[in-house]
């Protein structure tokens, strides 16, 4: 494989390369092909952009037959027919279902983007500034979505410039078992000379994802949203990798029955890969005048297609939700079964997750690592998460058939196996 | 034309549907279509998104060949084969005979994203926060690159949160014909109680898109290269909407013969629409550290691929170029005949620009407004920018057939005088 | 007498002349007269600013004499005997008897001006920009000591500018009895994506003073001592309120037996309620360069003269520490027997504090208020604090006369049992 | 002289002890004496915060008295017959003879205090965050000061946080004799995308002093006022060095006729070199709560003593300005001629100030030590000013003597042509 040109024209930045060091070419639902033929089975899916897998064929087949009629591809945000049946689609079959109510803003193609504009409103809407996030979240790295989030490699990497405007509390489990972290939160609002300044919303994922699968609990899920109620502070559920069915449910806050102000949505949203974000709100709390956010992309009518696709395909009934539940039950009996037998092992290990968004926590990033390298000379691309690395993330594509899944699986155990026994 | 969803459920941000409220359904070449069939002559081109056009044949072929094969769509940063052959032509047909030495950072999709990791780097890279931007400059509206960003509109939306790390200067011409506005920036340079912190770089357009179409004079662009090397200051050109051809050059900044030590690419660099940015970097500042900036789809293949179609197709020698500006000859000739039309009416107006990036100031917003209005009545699509919105702007397809040109020169021409007349 | 010009041209922003509507023109000792004649006993003392009491006849003619021979009062940085003489006695009475090697900053007279120079240097010495502060902390109010401190009042009257570079930490028993606060404190600086970025500083008060008097435990502070030393953090004790004796020591982390990096003092430093202010820094962080923080008023020679008195006067042996310690549990005895008497009452109290630094926790700010409103129309002058002013606090003169103390405390008692008896 | 523990214990942040580095004792009017008896005739006058000279006998008088009754020292901001006196003295003497209606804050006795409660006043009041300031301009170095302070030293003093909410434009005189900088302030407050943040403020010092005494024309006072009427902004007049007379009026904006909306003093404002300082608001303005600005020194009686006695003593008629516009005259007419004297030895120089604030501008920083240094040895005390220290600045008091003028001026005149005859 040729990558000469690759390492040295790409800059320091890349990442993924220097844990898979091939070319890929090819890929079919949850698989990958490098350009020397060799098949890898795919847990990682564009870290949870690919929750449909790679070329579905229902979505490339949409996508084919608009480009066949030269249908518009950029449209800035004109109003455009493939706009509609999105619109459309996302209120018949996503919003009235759940008894959601929301407006849509289109601010750009990128997660990052979509946050930036959902922190924004939120300060625009109430008049204030602070927003609450979480330790361990992760909203994206442009500087009014930095300062959300929790991980010091992309905070320390501002060149000086302080990131401002947020303030972090303790998410969920992380002060032990046994006490919940909300009181902090609750002490802090109630406590005139706390230094909390009083938010303009908190911004949550309901399962982190790059900060080591953790998902909150249903009760504290509900107990924030009732927190936020009683301060009048709007709710933000970041559902950028969480949402799109990959907890089980379309929008992974669901669970909790609980109603954000404001959602963002990214990833998997266009289906087939395809850069796309929007964010949700109240209709009440659309405070933008004409034109205050904007963006180049911000209407891509490819990704509104695959989109509709989607969510007709996908989301006209609730199989495919059942169906990834079913599958998350194998995965978590799988990574529970691993887990003890590392414990046994002398390395303490736990699983953890919601839906197919599950992780093997091993207690190191060191050990972590060893497992998915061994995965990935077996033909398993799995990645890491976590503050230290120090959990196996699973965010294989949600249509992944039982056969790739239970050979995901296996690999995945015997790479443990092999490094560790 | 239903348009009744499309008011209900999009936010109130929502601009070019006001401007232009039809529901688009195809396009070609230089030519929108409605839903009901009306045709209409795209001088916009997604705010100079589409150089080549809509739905080009050459690259919309690349993109369902590509796609015909199940091409990996999304990757995030992994080394593909569509990422290669990306790289390879831009070296190749780009870099290279230009005589230029660039890294490349791929950090999402978007033009903002690319401003945020140009500015970040230049600050890493430098050990300073500053960065020097100019009246009417436009850079993006994510907090760190609205800090860049001169338009109120954009700045006082941002619910309390000031932006830093930026100091305005007064971009070529502001202060008149007569003043050399470089003096001012190297006076404060120079004066070290004068407020303004050295910065890690100056960012700038070399012809200003939303601010009114502005393009700085060729020696005011050498001086300015000049000052920068003298304090050790990195140039970034951001090249976003006057890259990719649109000056008559594929860079906007060859015109000047200079070399910026950081470029921005993004809106035409995918050819055909999609999203699709990059960074260039001169090696030795490539100061990143694997993972310090990311991005969901900083790695979108069908992006790498129309883009290196682009490129082979319209980059392997200079005819396209020198179409372009044949082209922008006759645009800039339309444009001062109308002006000087309009100042014979008693409403002072001016051409100016650079290759087919083109503007007619007409004096204020108000009359623009008129005329774009007219325009759109009369099957021709064309926005205004500047700072009162005062700039007729052109920015069609670099494609855009003689007739297609002539046609909406004339409805521009027609509208104008009847508005006017 | 005569509030009329008073009330007509002060500024709406004051405060005690509300609690205390009279116009005082004498005060010795622990006693002040208003201008009808009547006498208050002052357990408020400057809030902590005459722990020598008001016009101590040592220091006032130490003034008056240094004043009778035209020694320099005002003399910017200038070398002066009087600055030479303070920093003498500084050495010789209060830094070597206690093992102590600090270098000393002259940044102005105030209080806020030494956590600025303090918490810059700090940055300055460490390269991080982060300052760990606490709930309840009070440094000041200008805007870089204000990123600092806790409470909204002053936080919500910036005008829409964000402080920035701190983050708030729960402090010394903030989250109930039995958790330590410190677990959370290491628990994010371990972990890489707490959102807590790695601080140059921690900034600390011993005893919380505008907090509510809450004293920190030693154990705690030791703990502190030991965190800072492990993650290169800086320990800044601020001493403006707590020091200068009113703990019972001199510096109130000598209860600790710690050693910090930085200490401010101001407020009782001068000895007679001049304008005064001092940063300690250890020797070797004293990276300033010439002329880097500068202000008018960083030699004030009345200061440094009343000072030197003082610290002659009241510092050559142990004699005053330990009356302060034997007053503080006359205190102490009284406010135990009043939070018990207010407890059987059905209004559950408590006390707490260290040396004459001692706080009546009743409850609620309504509660105190009342306590306090009687207190002073019986001739006591007392001010609460705390996050809802819940906490009678006394900071009488550290030299106050047993009869003095015992008058003001049996005020108290009757004032409480009126109003709650 | 000892001088060894100074030289230890001290900082390395000193500056004025590096360019005098003798120990004073005392001093009387404006002549200061070091401890080897050695007598120095004062040009620097605490850098105008004498400006009545050192330790005057009527005001000296006033203090002593005070004391002599036990008068309260120290009072936080309760009403005391000090705080009285001189709120009758301010208004009697000051206020209504010129027209003018404040109200009065006593923020803090340090400039940089009343800079920061006066920016924050503005940001309050209007709702706005931006100010204005200039080129050159220095109003304090704590942190919200800071962003409206020029200098390089101090601004990259912060340890890595970049100052924010301030905007810098030319001062008057900045871009050359021909061109009015307003113009440029004018043309940015018009342009919707200028990049300047409609401000809150503009602060302006009428004559800079440590920017090198750059007076700003009468003229470009006024047409500021008018620009700031225009747009609804807040004018700043920053009279901190300026103020007490040091110009030849009381307020230095007074030579102009226009009416400030807010105004600071401090420096010379206690008349004795005391720590002093007010912010002086349309009554109208008064936005603030009680207790949003606090500071512990707010209430400093023995500075209200003294100011209400020199008030009394100078500025109860027009005689003591006129003495000092005749003083100013004698000084402007010497430098005149020792400018004159440089340029003809080919050192181009040039004289500039108002009043008895005045420059002799040597064109650099070497130079300018070099007289000043010579100066010293003379027996004359005199700094520089300036962005290179280019400027040799007389702050003499403004009750020196004639003779003790004219001999300062001798040892001037006598020290520039030793160093360059």
């Amino acid at each position: 494989m040729q990558t000469q040109i690759l390492e040295r024209m790409e800059s320091e930045v890349r990442t993924y390369s220097r844990s898979f060091p091939v070319v890929f070419t090819e890929a079919k639902g949850a698989r990958l092909t490098d350009e020397e033929g060799r098949q890898y089975i795919d847990f990682l899916a564009g870290a949870g952009t690919l929750n449909y897998g790679h070329n579905h064929p229902k979505l490339k087949q949409a996508l084919i037959d608009y480009m066949a009629g030269d249908g518009i591809i950029h449209g800035l945000d004109m109003w455009t027919r493939a706009k509609r049946e999105y619109l459309e689609a996302l209120e018949e079959l996503i919003l009235k279902p759940r008894g959601l109510n929301y407006k849509v803003h289109l601010p750009g193609p990128t997660g990052t983007n979509a946050v930036e504009a959902a922190i924004r409103l939120a300060r625009v809407a109430t008049g204030r500034h602070n927003i609450v996030t979480f330790t361990n979240g992760f909203h994206g790295v442009t500087m009014g979505a930095l300062a959300t989030t929790g991980n010091r490699k992309f905070r320390e990497a501002t060149g000086g410039i302080p990131t401002q405007g947020a303030s972090f509390m303790p998410f969920d489990g992380y002060l032990g078992e046994h006490a919940d972290t909300l009181d902090y939160l609750e002490k802090l609002l109630g406590d005139n000379s706390s230094g909390l300044d009083i938010p303009a919303a908190v911004i949550v994922e309901t399962v982190q994802g790059e900060g080591g699968i953790n998902p909150a609990g249903i009760e504290w899920l509900q107990r924030l949203e009732k927190i936020c109620h009683a301060h009048q502070i709007l709710l933000i559920v970041d559902d950028i990798q969480a949402g799109c069915g990959r907890t089980g449910k379309f929008f992974s806050f669901e669970h909790a029955g609980i109603t954000p102000d404001i959602v963002t949505n990214s990833k998997s949203l266009s289906g087939l890969g395809l850069p796309f974000a929007h964010v949700l709100m109240r209709p009440e709390l659309d405070k933008w005048k004409p034109g205050q956010y904007n963006g180049t992309f911000r209407g891509f009518n490819l990704a509104f297609t695959t989109a509709t696709a989607a969510m007709r395909h996908f989301w006209s009934d609730d199989t495919f939700e059942r169906d990834v539940q079913r599958k998350g039950r194998i995965v978590e009996e799988r990574f529970q079964q691993l887990a003890e037998w590392l414990t046994a092992q002398g390395i303490p290990a736990s699983e953890r997750g919601r839906g197919l968004m599950r992780g093997l926590d091993v207690g190191s990033g060191e050990h972590a690592d060893k497992i998915t390298a061994e995965a990935f000379a077996q033909g398993l691309i799995i990645e890491t998460s976590g503050h230290d690395g120090q959990v196996v993330k699973c965010l294989c594509p949600l249509t992944i058939s039982d056969e790739d899944l239970l050979e995901g699986l296996d690999i995945l155990d015997a790479s443990t196996k092999k490094v560790f026994g």
